[in-house]
């Protein structure tokens, strides 16, 4: 049954459309309205690129909140709207279920003193790929066992940077748990240079570029006779949408601000 | 330096001799004896298969344990044995770390009373592979987010039995965390018996042998656009090693009895 | 420089339409015509679900190949149409690549004869994925050096059939070029049904079924002390262009029929 | 039956003494003598260290070479008693395994033509890994289809250089077969030192290090849609074994020099 009444902010975006098509397989989540820069109005299945579902676009937010009745806002879009649309959602007692990383701490404080005074649930989550947020978790859960630990990340040869901030993320959580060490042998060397890959605090970090790879990141431990390997492959953005609907289950039963999807994760 | 002083019963067998060298290359442990069948009244040195070691070899664990100061006994023998060894040394103030299977419930409910009438830590693990246990407390995490899984296990051509305990244990364990489902498609048809693995509660287990490998096991999640997979790789027995030096650490700050490594590795 | 002329023949089809993606992105092949069942008179770009191309449909072959000063036909039909388009098509000294498992032996030998007496290159090819291609191939020759073998192959859980054609195939392959043996200990046991997956003449084949999965594979050789492993992965459909656009550059240089990919691949 | 008869070089020596273990399980070789620095005159079974096989020790190769009735010499020394025993093995009409890179152009030349002139097979190479020689063979013939490359390689934290030199050869071979191009994005950066690895000719090498591994690499192919991965673990020295018998029995069929173990694996 369609139970929970969920309003969706850009609904344009790459994330946005995914959170529609999610919506409208789910058994549980129901669309009741979208927020978005134009097409005030319309109904979503009136524009072309959105899918063929009953719904009212708003471009106000206050006027949205105001005149539906919705359990939760899913909001896609970007920090500065993110902010002033979680902040309005809960004035008016709509959970806010937030994907980005930008909110600043003490904007994060202010939500959360706000989310408290009402009792509501609130997830700000700056990633909502269930099984990566679980590689990490584990990864840093190993690690007091294993300290030795290196990270191969690997993804399509369009990414400009390198290693990814999911592999910084893994060694700064790793980082956490273990005491610092350098690993290899203290006289190892490199006979050609970058050999043995980035280094953050002793773990190395190896980034592989190629056409037709996604995303995926394997995080290997070694101890003698033995190694761990937790290795996430992402195929496609549809991956993150399992995420989001757990979020919006979960954002009903809280009544305070979580920050990251691990801490719903226990 | 060596503060913790451990008695080893079992000094001959596989697991056993690798214990000696554990404590031998040990910064904490120190080995003050060993309980064998036979070579009573002898060095440890003086048995050409063993260690270099000066330590006791006893024959009666009576004797042994009344007369060496002793913190741990590190227990390697048999179900039988092992069950006497426990009870005896409990009785004499040495913390028993005991590597079995094979305990029945009532005697593990004795060893228990005892343990904790003489406030003295007591570990009974079935298996002390960390990376193991660790993979197996990994895949009953995301089985609750993954409902989908598979098990690929790998083992060298000699292995008689298929699957493998490690593969029908992880199966267990998954089971209870996640809801009955058969996996794969409703109308899927082996046109080759056996395709599609042993089906342990709709989770498919499929057992490769090949001459060169040791013992791996990968546990396979995958939910739309993503796979969440956890790998461990055994290469030699060596690698039980860590999980028994663990123990004998881990014991020393318990005044209880712990079953399976997973319980003080939280 | 655009430099081989080449009509498309089915360019609705799940191959057509990725074809013509191909065509347009190459910096050697220029569409010049499509064959459809329908469309006859249209250009390309004025079917919504085609790209964006100047080229005309045709809806009879021996219109197009009259009209069309044209190098080569791809040819992404059904087995009938296939086979009346090439050989209308090396008729009007046009060479045909051709998509399709449905050939008969007969008009095998007929086309061959056909392209043999014109002088003209044919390639007819049941798999276009250059890099499944090449791991069967290299799965023959390892398989001289190393007879124990098993195959894993994993896919989306809406597949129907276990085990996959390209794992049967790759069996097959084996098969001709080892002796026959039965593989892992002789008293090896199934303690759950089907563990030890299906059997091909003693090659042991698993298959793996989870959603997110595309189309992978594993081709596994063990002997003394190491493993060589052969995988390839399939991430989407766009990954047989590679293998149409390298025929049709071959075709160009040929003066008689091949069939199989491999055989241009040496 | 043991039908071919063998000298060993070099018995105590790591892989000497792999090579009489080989010999002893082997249907076809028969150990006939040993070279040895010491222990000239006794059997190979009075030596602590080495097997229970009946056969004379011999210090000085030309009587050793003069007094036994030898098929093969199986040469694992240093490259300059190898150059000596391989060039007085050819005098005796024995032929010559070797394994060693030690070999200078004039001495493998000045070799060639003895072999040559003897008429005598004759196999010099400097890796008798058989799965990795086929590893590196796999890839050379890949990267013509498939000219983005990465190599990972992995291996035991005790070993000192980076890269290993399989991948640094893996790597060259790619470079004779496809153009020389730079990988990854043209704008791609590194946010951390290192993280792209080393550079070959734009094939991006990276090298593992960690407890607990032996020695394994994976030459990865990717193009849009696909990956294409070539994977060698080596788990212990006895690997190296079966290409040693190979040879052995190869070099009996053969009437000249041959380098490296790739040329006789057609």
């Amino acid at each position: 049954m369609k139970s929970i009444k969920v309003i969706v902010a850009g609904p344009r975006g790459k994330m946005g459309s995914e959170a529609l098509r999610m919506i409208e397989s789910s058994e549980t989540l129901e669309l009741v309205a979208c927020l978005d820069r134009k097409n005030g109005g319309k109904q979503v299945k009136e524009i072309e690129e959105l899918p063929n579902m009953d719904a009212m676009i708003y471009e106000d937010a206050e006027q949205c909140f105001s005149e539906i009745d919705a359990d939760v806002l899913v909001d896609l879009t970007t920090p500065e709207y993110g902010y002033k649309h979680t902040k309005l959602a809960l004035q008016h007692n709509i959970r806010p279920v937030v994907g980005t990383t930008g909110f600043k701490p003490e904007q994060l404080e202010e939500l959360r003193e706000l989310a408290e005074s009402k009792g509501l649930g609130t997830i700000i989550a700056p990633n909502f790929a269930v099984g990566a947020v679980l590689m990490m978790q584990f990864a840093k859960w190993a690690a007091k066992y294993f300290p030795d630990v290196e990270i191969i990340e690997k993804h399509h040869d369009q990414k400009l940077d390198a290693p990814s901030g999911t592999a910084v993320k893994t060694a700064e959580l790793i980082e956490e748990v273990r005491e610092s060490k350098q690993q290899g042998h203290p006289e190892e060397k490199e006979t050609m240079q970058g050999a043995r890959g980035a280094n953050h605090d002793g773990i190395h970090i190896h980034s592989v570029r190629l056409p037709g790879l996604v995303a995926h990141q394997e995080v290997m431990f070694g101890s003698p006779g033995q190694s761990l390997t937790i290795k996430h492959d992402s195929y496609h953005r549809g991956s993150f949408m399992s995420g989001v609907e757990m979020a919006v289950k979960e954002v009903m039963r809280l009544d305070t601000l979580v920050y990251g999807l691990e801490n719903i994760m226990e």
